[in-house]
């Protein structure tokens, strides 16, 4: 320190500024203690319509809702006045705070309309933190553009599209529209690799090697550099020590290359955040500026990208980055894997997804704190809203406040996902497990009539709930404390009954949607309850069990199968992946989730069924090995009278109707 | 009023409050005086890259920059801490107050790196406002995402994209990336139509007219009950005072489905914001599912698309709405057009576009502020950011003020389209035109060697100026006040004396790049005395003049053709747009940017050649026709080794590479 021509009292007294303006400071990063202003609603009856509910409401500014939960102001960014994203150094910050409690709302196995999960976790957090004053927050995902635009009800069935009863909690229109792009990140992303996949192979196709060498590796003044990404490459390739200097040119360029060329790129699938059936099965090529290398292809909805399921589970921008650089885009002429790292395109992805990794802050109606982030598939992904979102939450509410967390279409897919690929990602274990379960659907498990998106609800159903014991309770022996949530009327207390019977450590009806969270408050006094217990958690596989054993589990111990039946070549991608050393990840079952079988008919819980592996994926990228159980569709379509017809907006007001 | 019990003197007083109260908010809505603060550059030699110009400088926060242009609180919309969206109700706020002048800065026709005309807007901005203490605005487009991660330079040949040298006067390296998420709402409301169309078709083909009919109408309760957008549809089709509760069923449903049907959607045209070349022409509906209704299309880049020529050329939430539902997307079974609105799309477009629409307000590196908003393409559209944008800045400036807009490519494109779309659109007159010329783009016109993009620039260029004189002034003779900028070295004092001699009101050297605002004192003063002078502006053609008038009187005055030649697919087309009513419609010619001809090779200011119109096509939405010249690339492609290998993120820092 500089202190010439200071007298020994002033550096002392500078020194005792310091030191205060310093514990001023580190004061100012402790954790603070939640002031939240709950807002009041004003239950109706009959219950108004969602956006009426929503516009009856008058959201405090995000800014305001950010203070009372503790966060700093440099740690938000406004998007307007009732979104913000929030920055992860926040992680940093409160990293010696404990967690609270981790709360995992499941549904059982659902009909097509959806049973309101969403809702359920909403609810809660408005009962915990409004009415029995505990910190607390809601986690969500995003929901997809496409069906909000196409079916209703439809979002039920595209797994990660939240039923439409949620809206109405969260007093924001934007949550059905762009929100703050984050899927529009992800689209741009996306693409960008898709683009370059197609660009390289035909520039692979059309050059000879040396002009290929000339283009990626070219000459500034007669001295070529590699790109950092080349570099990079080449290390993996040649060795760590290579000493590049010493390599010839033309061994070089027959390596730098050979690495990129593609056989069959089993990537490229350009998505768009719209239903749009017309882009399942095209052929792109067909100008003649590319010069007859057409081939067949698809588009998928932009939440169905593996670059969606990358953003739920990465832990940090570190781990995104070297997630995205991983993802596997095509293979080598020697057979080899190519990932968008050697592509070249991994630190572009990363930039097009730097704010997309910030979790975005909303409120519900009564002004708890909501986090919405990520969306993925819940078949062909695992589902879940984004591992950074829920550890935000765990550090803010602090050891005694609760975040709830929601995994996407029934127990046996959102929830054995959320356990051993979300979980095991993050390291967090849930203390408290809600299953959500209607009368609706428990009725048309016990053998009433078909349900489908878009006709109205059949009248009838056959009062028969003793099929539920077996059907939703496979995927809770996995957690030791479990409440279960019945919505419905007329047999909500035998379904309470027998779910406490069924193991269930307590069972409760739920009222939130007519009542807010004053509907919920017996549900919230459960978790408080049940989250004072010990929790016993375990996976239900090891990592190191091969790849067929832990899927013969997943279908044995879950679904309740027989056992599984290997297509030839669904064990030939097996014996790939061993060899590329893939075989240490977790599975993330590719199943209908209308049924615990293959078989979206088979309701209840069905039995002596053996389920087929038709054959195997692979996001190495997000970290799963993904079995297609069935054919899955990643492009919904619209119907001959989509939702849009009655969407508006009055250029006056600007109120928007419809979008409900 | 209410006054009961209260005494006379009370009531005074109470109104005494009333009307002070009433008065300072009247105050508050008055317009504000700038306190602008000025951020001080460190120019430095030599030049640093762009991203260290940007890095080295700390922006203020985006809510104390409005608060100094005197925007009020409740006007803008924070995006993060450098960005926020400016609402349309200051239109309303400031409609006493006098405009700004209004300055456009244009070019002459550029070599395929582009000119840099967007970092004279900035330079001449920060001069104005920095230097010489004038309010001023610079207004300028969106740069497509495309060719960020594509070819250096490419932006120049893809009109919407800004060349790269103006980046490093903004400090925002998100003027690169998403921004505010207005291109990515642009291609959600796009892709929408698309999907719309082609299930249109499908639903149509494969059902019988009653099922659809059924399906479109549905019946509740027994009533058939219309959407307001089909009642619209209804009342143009059978006249305004329809009696529906008359029809008789059968009648209606007739109706309702015939006017659905379609010939060719010429529409469906997806985008996308990434160069995908494989993209370019491709066939959909290979699925199963979609039952043999193939047919052949193409992407476009998300700038192409008629939406965002919407977005430039709207002048409120009203307009827009009007525009994106006459956008025409096929013609029914009796060849009449068909448009968005009968697809009963609109609605879902404005509310999807609903945030597009407010301009975003940046600042550039001395601390101006910038409206960033738009940016269709030049060629198929009018290049030019947007018409909101331009009218909120000259508000906001005030009657001494100076707002600075940019129009794309040369003048003979960009600037014509200024003049004769956007100004008619908008009502506003340019007071000033500053045009734009490099040395380099003179020598090469003189005959120097080819150009290109991703290419080093040839060392040596013939020194020839003089087809200067001619090639760039045609355009030029619509408005009176010109003032010609140079950037170059060597020849700058002889290309600004043939410049005056070639009329135009000055001409003055530049070297903002360089030396920021400072480098642009000398063009701001001479923007500041041309301001003074009356301005004659005059459009070229008025909009009774017959289409195919108007396309010859562009290319005879403006390009220097001897005359036109229209194939007969153009004139068919021609004879269809004067029976639907479109032959009002501005001419917004589409053309290559390289030469004032439709041969790119020919350079300088060809004469003795022929325009050949090879088919016309109609944005009716845009609210222009667009002849086309030549083929267009509506989607760039990706090079062997594109921009994305040097581009960077640092996970830690977070600081990006290679961006620019």
């Amino acid at each position: 320190m500089e202190m010439s021509g200071v007298g020994p009292l002033t550096a002392a007294l500078r020194m005792q500024n310091v030191v205060q303006s310093s514990s001023r400071w580190a004061q100012g990063q402790q954790y603070r203690p939640w002031t939240l202003r709950s807002l009041k609603l004003q239950p109706l009856s009959p219950v108004p319509s969602d956006i009426e509910i929503s516009r009856a409401q008058t959201p405090k500014p995000v800014d305001q809702l950010a203070q009372e939960i503790g966060l700093l102001q440099e740690e938000t960014e406004a998007y307007g006045r009732t979104k913000a994203k929030v920055r992860l150094s926040l992680l940093d910050r409160l990293r010696e705070q404990p967690d609270g409690k981790y709360v995992l709302v499941a549904g059982i196995t659902p009909t097509p309309l959806g049973e309101g999960k969403s809702t359920v976790v909403i609810g809660l957090v408005q009962a915990l933190s409004a009415h029995l004053k505990l910190n607390s927050f809601a986690c969500l995902r995003q929901p997809s553009q496409g069906p909000t635009f196409g079916v209703k009800g439809q979002r039920g069935q595209i797994s990660t599209h939240i039923s439409m009863l949620e809206i109405s909690m969260l007093i924001n229109e934007s949550f059905n529209l762009h929100l703050t792009g984050d899927i529009h990140a992800i689209t741009a992303a996306n693409n960008l690799v898709a683009a370059a996949i197609d660009a390289r192979m035909l520039h692979e196709a059309t050059q000879k090697d040396k002009a290929l060498y000339s283009r990626l590796v070219p000459s500034v003044n007669g001295v070529r550099r590699f790109s950092p990404i080349q570099i990079s490459r080449l290390r993996v390739f040649l060795g760590m020590f290579l000493d590049f200097c010493n390599l010839k040119c033309d061994v070089m360029y027959e390596l730098v290359f050979y690495i990129y060329i593609f056989g069959v790129g089993f990537f490229r699938l350009v998505v768009v955040d719209t239903n749009d059936r017309f882009l399942r099965k095209i052929t792109v090529g067909q100008a003649s500026t590319e010069k007859g290398h057409v081939r067949e292809t698809q588009f998928d909805i932009a939440v169905a990208s593996e670059i969606m399921a990358i953003l739920a589970l990465a832990d940090g921008l570190g781990d995104m980055k070297t997630r995205l650089g991983r993802m596997v885009v095509g293979s080598s002429r020697s057979g080899q894997p190519v990932t968008a790292e050697d592509l070249g395109v991994s630190g572009a992805l990363a930039v097009l997804m730097k704010d997309a990794i910030k979790p975005t802050l909303m409120q519900t109606l009564e002004g708890s704190p909501v986090f919405v982030h990520a969306g993925p598939f819940a078949n062909i992904a695992h589902g879940n809203s984004s591992v950074l979102a829920d550890k935000l939450a765990l550090k803010l509410v602090g050891e005694d406040g609760f975040v709830v967390t929601e995994a996407g279409f029934g127990a046996d897919i959102g929830m054995e996902k959320f356990f051993n690929i979300k979980c095991r990602a993050s390291g967090l274990r849930p203390n408290v497990v809600v299953l959500v379960a209607t009368v609706r659907a428990l009725k048309m498990h016990g053998g009433g009539p078909n349900v489908s998106a878009g006709s109205p609800l059949p009248r009838e159903y056959i009062d028969e709930v003793r099929h539920w014991r077996e059907s939703t309770l496979h995927g809770l022996k996995q957690s030791s404390t479990t409440i279960c949530v019945v919505r419905g009327n007329a047999e909500i207390d035998l379904v309470c009954q027998m779910a406490k019977e069924s193991g269930a450590s307590d069972a409760v009806p739920c009222h939130h949607w007519a009542r807010g969270g004053r509907g919920s408050v017996e549900l919230a006094q459960a978790v408080k309850q049940a989250g004072s217990q010990p929790s016993h958690f375990q996976f239900l596989y090891s990592q190191e069990t091969p790849i067929v054993e832990k899927i013969r589990m997943i279908a044995q111990k879950v679904y309740g199968a027989d056992d599984i039946e290997l297509s030839p070549e669904a064990q030939a991608k097996i014996d790939y992946y061993n060899q590329q050393g893939y075989g240490k990840l977790p599975i993330c079952m590719a199943k209908t989730h209308l049924s615990l079988s293959h078989l979206p008919e088979k309701k209840g819980a069905p039995t002596g069924f053996t389920l087929p592996i038709r054959d195997i994926r692979a996001s190495i990228g997000a970290g799963f090995i993904y079995p297609l159980v069935g054919t899955m569709s990643t492009m919904p379509g619209l119907p001959t009278r989509p939702c849009f017809y009655d969407i508006d907006l009055d250029p006056v007001t600007e109120e928007i109707t419809g979008l409900f």
